[in-house]
């Protein structure tokens, strides 16, 4: 170790090291469980504006660290933006989430490849440098895109959407153009997480939040290929910085893209049988992940006895400590002091 | 064989017996998209009404066998009829599906023990029996109810839910209470299944719909244990009829239900890899499921390239083909003419 330097428990975590008590960071800890973000957000008339605004995003970023002793920022953003960025109408409707403008099968996707501008999430970039510099020196920064798959149901749907039915009519009357279609997301993505990474991004976070209920015939096609060809698409731009998969509600498919996406952390919901992941993932990659964002609600002995029984079941690997979904608005923030706590006590 | 008994399709598969074409039937065939269901349900005021109709039941159970050469029936019914027979009010909203009266973690759970009416469910065996009677000797009669897990997130949340929210976080807060409340729903469910059984059903099915982002240290307390209750307490009062589990949006978990329940044949949905379980279910176990909805949606080559793959699946192991999921009101009925064909031409 060089002398001075400060080695950031999380970055460690990618190199293949084991702690006695894993790093931390949180789904969503920057977000409405905290008063002081929903005075912040009140100040942008819309979401997009304050994602794009890097004063008020960084603020928004940086505030959960003043709160609690964790082990990463992750930049304030949304997955949303890249739709957003390829001139795809996007507002979001209190109580209701996203609403784009749907795209269909009939749309010419080459317009959708000429609409792309990188140029438009730039702000995202600036975001991510004065968080930098407002950063404790043992905190990692973390940057994210949603996965190409998750993206594209979002746009094909218009929104949120339970069965993601549009979109899997679609994959199965013309699987060629769904493949264009998530190649586009994927180029544009790829960029987008270059960028991320030069402005400061030192770890990336790939979002795969609505596979759930995928038909298995399309999941190499449709989550496994698309993750690939953004891990090997920025390596091949010389980003060579720890990207962590999150392919939300696939079951034990999800060892599958631990193992064929070229991630280095696998990140588990509160579905996951942890043990069985941890007798079968290979040994050297990192795990991350499995709380029930429930459990964080309800605080006490619950979430005590949960967060020792994670640690448990990832011991001997190379861990972070984390959420299986994001945290939820309607969490007491002392219940974060109370899981930090826990997690930074050893076994 | 004796002379002049007709062998049940159906029933073969669950005598551990292989066929070069496997029986078929379909989730939600008796349903909104035949316009004679349509035309059937517009003579009833509510949608409760009608499941406890027995001529109209009967009826709607039987229509799709007109149509089709499917090898079994299913009886018209509810999965929230439970909940109704213990006094929760039930009611059906247009376009939003079921609504109850929410169950909290304060109500005194002995009063819906209390308020349970087994006769209330009575004219469901009317139904079975009205059915069993018009039905072709080769087809099976099928009954069914909602696994308990599924029935209380229902009950807790007061219709479906996305995160299962108020379950998760009773569940977490007072788990030996939610236990108490599986019990009460699996006591009802063993006797209303009995009931099911004596009135003609040749096989049940058991729908754990909901257990999909169940926080894996729940699996085994909330969907296993109360499946295997059902199974075992039926088999205590004498009921033999083989018992389909469905646990939905399981992912491997799906492997233990198979296991550890005590069922006869495992239901798998639309994200389930079929060879993964072929190669890792008992040998003698049953396999049903798997077609996604959406591709009987689209029909043609896609389609026909699905039966194809998923007969191959399971090819040398007991089968009986079905959807991962219910067949929506938008399919139109000449698909399940076309499925059902190519089900039934040998491969």
């Amino acid at each position: 170790m060089t002398k001075g330097k400060v080695v950031k428990p999380l970055i460690n975590a990618f190199n293949g090291r084991t702690a006695k008590s894993p790093p931390v960071w949180v789904m969503r800890q920057a977000g409405r469980y905290l008063p002081e973000y929903r005075e912040l957000r009140a100040g942008a008339d819309s979401f997009v504006d304050f994602c794009l605004n890097p004063e008020m995003a960084s603020e928004a970023t940086l505030q959960p660290l003043r709160r609690f002793d964790l082990d990463a920022a992750i930049v304030f953003a949304d997955i949303l933006l890249i739709p957003h960025a390829m001139e795809r109408e996007l507002h979001f409707v209190a109580g209701e989430g996203p609403k784009l403008c749907p795209l269909s099968q009939n749309d010419n996707l080459s317009l959708l490849e000429k609409s792309w501008r990188l140029h438009k999430l730039e702000p995202v970039g600036e975001t991510l440098q004065r968080v930098r510099e407002g950063l404790p020196d043992d905190v990692a920064l973390i940057g994210f895109a949603g996965a190409p798959w998750t993206v594209a149901t979002y746009m094909v749907e218009g929104g949120g959407s339970k069965d993601k039915w549009k979109s899997r009519l679609w994959a199965w009357k013309d699987p060629q153009s769904f493949d264009l279609l998530l190649d586009i997301i994927s180029e544009a993505t790829i960029e987008y997480l270059q960028m991320q990474a030069e402005a400061g991004a030192e770890v990336l976070k790939l979002f795969e939040s609505w596979a759930e209920g995928l038909p298995e015939p399309f999941f190499e096609r449709f989550i496994i290929r698309p993750a690939r060809n953004i891990t090997e698409g920025l390596k091949a731009r010389g980003v060579n910085v720890p990207i962590i998969g999150f392919p939300r509600g696939c079951g034990h498919q999800a060892l599958r893209y631990a193992k064929e996406t070229g991630i280095k952390a696998i990140a588990l919901d509160q579905a996951q049988n942890g043990v069985w992941f941890n007798e079968n993932l290979p040994t050297d990659m990192t795990v991350q992940g499995n709380l029930d964002p429930a459990v964080l609600r309800v605080g006490g002995k619950a979430l005590q006895n949960e967060v020792a029984r994670i640690k448990n079941s990832f011991s001997g690997r190379p861990h972070i400590f984390n959420l299986g979904h994001g945290i939820t608005p309607d969490t007491p923030p002392e219940h974060m002091t109370q899981l930090i706590e826990q997690v930074k006590r050893p076994i």
